[in-house]
């Protein structure tokens, strides 16, 4: 089962994404979201928190984020690939 | 004056920025290095942090990494792009 806070960025326009992170903030019980991706698509993942931010959620922490490197096997050859994980989360009110 | 440790990344291949940020890290006073990206770039700095922290510094802590909103000035219009900034830093060692 797919975590419902958890969004994968591909190759869709940027503002699909975004979208697609408001709804989870909307319908998931936790208070994160957490933006995961691969190669090209990273800067894609950077825009849609970045948008995210500042234009519909006023409410965030400073994101947390993290690189790390995947190991992807193609026809017989391994190719390593980077990946960035954003998390954003809302801050607690008190 | 452009501090030593802080390296752009643009449109160059990866290994250049690889060999810079190695440069940087010999050069510098400071035990750190900063890298800088906006838009596409963003990916290739996320490969450039990678290989050297997999390939040629084991010695790094958990990079620290903020993304953040500029706004560029183009033709009267202004446009909003997102920036990465990685910073690599050497374990103390004690």
């Amino acid at each position: 089962m797919r975590p419902d806070n958890i969004v994968y960025i591909g190759r869709k326009p940027t503002m699909s994404y975004v979208m697609a992170i408001l709804s989870a903030f909307n319908n998931s019980t936790s208070d994160s979201v957490v933006i995961k991706a691969r190669g090209r698509a990273i800067s894609t993942a950077v825009d849609a928190a970045e948008i995210c931010r500042n234009r519909y959620l006023s409410d965030l922490d400073t994101p947390e984020i993290t690189i790390e490197t995947e190991q992807l096997e193609n026809e017989g050859e391994t190719r390593n690939v980077s990946c960035i994980n954003i998390t954003l989360r809302k801050a607690n009110k008190q």
